[in-house]
């Protein structure tokens, strides 16, 4: 028996994956090169490569391939390879091209209107583009539930996490809810007695950029295969072959920049280490969008912010910014652990993150589920913030219901992912440390490969080979288990010794 | 009677656009971003959507609605626009795909090769690889030749420059070849007695870029609609909407990157002017590739090496650099005007430059003929620059036939534009002094508008609505005429005044 079904299919997605390279570096190219006037063009051609796609993930001829290649011999890579490309293919189908035009139109200008928009806190200008954008993305998951079965935002959420349900996270968060406030008010009582001294800028851009670009070597980033460069949002871009993250600089505070390049380059090094050998399969792509958060944040919270690493960041800052007493080991470790309940969901410590998150995810469930409308999320936004943490956004739409991308993108189905992500992230560093015991040691000597070599064998190189929750098993030993976060935060932020 | 057959062809090649715009964009990234570890996967990126805008104007549906847009009632526009969908068209379907796919394996191979083997000097293992380009190419001639019904070397010429014959050429360069080794050799003579100081470096690279981009806003450049960057070899590339153009720079010489700036701006400025409410139709492209250099060289040499804009350079010279003797108005006005036959083409100077072009010109056009093969090159080569500049290059093939990245990259038949794009240059500036009588002094006055808003309206705005005749005899009254070539040569370097 032959397995040319398969093989087509093959040819078929190492052709998406060229003409997804192409899209991927123009996206890019948007948010970190292109000057203002490029914008409508890049929409254009974005949309149309988006068009592209879609017709080629939807060719007639697919549904035959893909009944057939189940019928043939294949070994557990591919038939892992042909789950993926189903996965891709069924997505795909649920959508009509004209609306994936549109969605990407919408989103487009949405998203080039924000940039402006944003700091000139003009809510009312926003809210004419996002109504479009909502409008559309309720259409996707509308049809997207119809292909699937699903509810409506489940199905929006499975694109960004595949078995993940809004049943599940209901749960995780309402756990979460039951111990979190609490122990964020004993972490900000014992904090409240401690004394941190506050670095003294300004800090010179160029600087800065010198250091993010050292902590990224020291993390083993490839600068071989990828860039650092500035851009309004922070993200990780590019394709696998050639990873492009961004940063932006405040003169006034380097821990921004230095902990967002931090977790990038997470992103980035997922990217830079999924198996070169089937690059181009779904199989070889990342796995979900909770499993790269758990490794952004796996870099950021659980290795970044860890003693051991802070001892090694303390020199390095002293050398690019001179010597001052904010720079001292154990201060610096204060200053990165400090609670503090705040506006900015990017810039919020582990222990509030959480809430900007549930924040966020209850109001774009709703919204998606026709519940409220656009025009209703700055007074839920308001309300949110001042009941999850305490924090007045009233009038302030900048720092407040515009802070973020996401919605204007259209990206509607992900914010829950980088919750799950932190705690995945948890859940790997408690299986690291149950194989390295020494690990705090280790990460004080500068040694940071026990955490570089268990993420390369279990996450990295499995990339998409197994479902999300076999591959947390596989690694870890069982799947989503949220208690590990729990005990991290209260180690790492009450001193309690792990069970 | 409706128009459905044009309109279809109109939304096809706007499709065209829009994908070419990508195509554009990644072609940029790689000279200017790209890591050394993307370039592969670039390349098989890069090599697909080729495939597919072949695909899309062989598309087999293209042929019906050509014919029958040609009885549509269309206004002068459209049909300008039609002819030039049907050149783009004709061109396409003219070559097989393998031979498409074969010629761009060849002459990848062989630049990639000559980037090691140029430096190396290594003339016998370049010609192994430019036989197989030469052979290719002299196919890709034939399946032009036979399609078009032109002569062999006309049909590789017309891709670049339509409606030029190899009989105009010969006639422009022959006449040319009757004055201008005797200009050269008065300029010379006169030029031996004057005293010219040199710049002393070092030029900081900051500094040099701080230059390029004031000088790139004197000269009108749109910064909200492209950039400046670096590049191993400088170009203007991008889409019209996005200008994106590089230079390199060198720490011991200013000069080249500032007029190599000065050069890629005035290309730049054509795709930033083309017509905005017709742009991704063909008829909203650049006219041709000696269109293309009159628009460079306009910059470069006839507004860029004026004695007004001279006098407006030296004193952000000595603001970036610090005042020194060298960049006196008049000695920096001796400087960019000295003529001195050399080895490399684009180094040479105004004057002895068209002979670097004649030279090139004579052994591609034997070559793709077959009257002579590869091997023949430096035997040819040493005695042209012999003949026409008094040149020894015997045995030093680095710069000499091998000095240039054309041929490898199996780029046959551009050439002859660089000097017809010279001619256009003097002829558009000819024009703009008939209706501008005072332009010396309005140029020493820093007034540029009437160069700009004269290019603006003559050749920027007319794109592609007419054939290159229509468009110089529009513009100035007249088809190419060299004779304005001659006097500004004459005026400029040995003060005749013009007739």
């Amino acid at each position: 028996m032959t397995t040319d079904a398969y093989d087509a299919l093959s040819r078929h997605w190492t052709r998406l994956h060229r003409f997804a390279h192409l899209y991927s570096m123009a996206s890019w190219d948007r948010a970190a090169m292109m000057p203002p006037k490029g914008s409508e063009a890049r929409a254009l051609a974005l949309a149309e490569m988006e068009a592209l796609l879609h017709r080629m993930r939807t060719d007639p001829g697919l549904a035959a391939l893909l009944a057939r290649a189940d019928d043939e011999p294949l070994d557990g890579a591919a038939r892992s390879n042909l789950r993926e490309i189903r996965r891709d293919w069924k997505s795909a189908n649920a959508l009509p091209p004209a609306l994936v035009q549109a969605k990407s139109l919408a989103a487009s200008r949405c998203e080039h209107a924000w940039r402006e928009q944003r700091p000139a806190g003009d809510w009312a200008g926003f809210v004419t583009n996002l109504r479009e954008v909502v409008r559309l993305a309720r259409e996707e998951a509308k049809y997207l539930a119809d292909s699937s079965g699903m509810p409506v935002y489940d199905a929006l959420l499975d694109q960004f996490e595949p078995g993940m349900t809004s049943v599940e996270v209901a749960a995780v968060f309402g756990d979460l809810q039951t111990w979190l406030p609490g122990l964020v008010r004993a972490v900000r009582n014992k904090q409240a007695s401690e004394s941190v001294i506050e670095p003294v800028g300004p800090f010179a851009k160029a600087a800065q950029r010198a250091l993010s670009l050292e902590v990224m070597a020291l993390l083993g980033f490839d600068f071989e295969a990828g860039r650092l460069d500035e851009s309004a949002h922070p993200f990780s871009g590019g394709v696998p072959e050639d990873t492009r993250l961004t940063t932006r600089y405040r003169e006034d505070d380097f821990v921004q920049s230095l902990m967002g390049t931090i977790h990038e380059t997470g992103h980035a090094r997922y990217e830079q280490n999924l198996p070169r050998e089937s690059l181009g399969q779904p199989i070889a792509r990342a796995r979900s969008a909770a499993i790269h958060e758990s490794q952004s944040l796996s870099f950021e919270m659980q290795l970044g912010r860890s003693t051991g690493f802070i001892a090694r960041l303390a020199p390095l800052l002293a050398a690019r910014f001179g010597a001052q007493p904010a720079f001292e080991t154990g201060n610096l470790q204060r200053l990165l652990t400090r609670v503090h309940p705040g506006f900015i969901r990017v810039d919020a410590d582990e222990l509030t993150y959480p809430a900007h998150v549930i924040l966020r995810y209850g109001i774009e469930k709703r919204l998606i589920e026709g519940e409220i409308e656009a025009d209703d999320i700055p007074a839920l936004w308001d309300e949110g913030m001042a009941s999850l943490l305490g924090v007045d956004t009233r009038g302030n739409f900048s720092d407040g219901c515009m802070q973020d991308v996401h919605w204007s993108a259209g990206l509607f189905g992900y914010f829950a992912c980088y919750t799950l992500g932190a705690m995945y992230a948890a859940q790997w560093f408690a299986a690291i440390r149950r194989g390295t015991p020494e690990l705090d040691a280790r990460l004080f000597a500068g040694d940071l490969a026990p955490v570089f070599d268990w993420i390369h064998a279990n996450i990295w190189q499995q990339a998409s080979r197994w479902t999300t929750a076999e591959l947390a098993e596989r690694a870890s030993g069982e799947r989503l288990n949220p208690l590990h976060f729990r005990r991290h935060l209260e180690t790492r932020y009450l001193g309690v010794v792990p069970r």
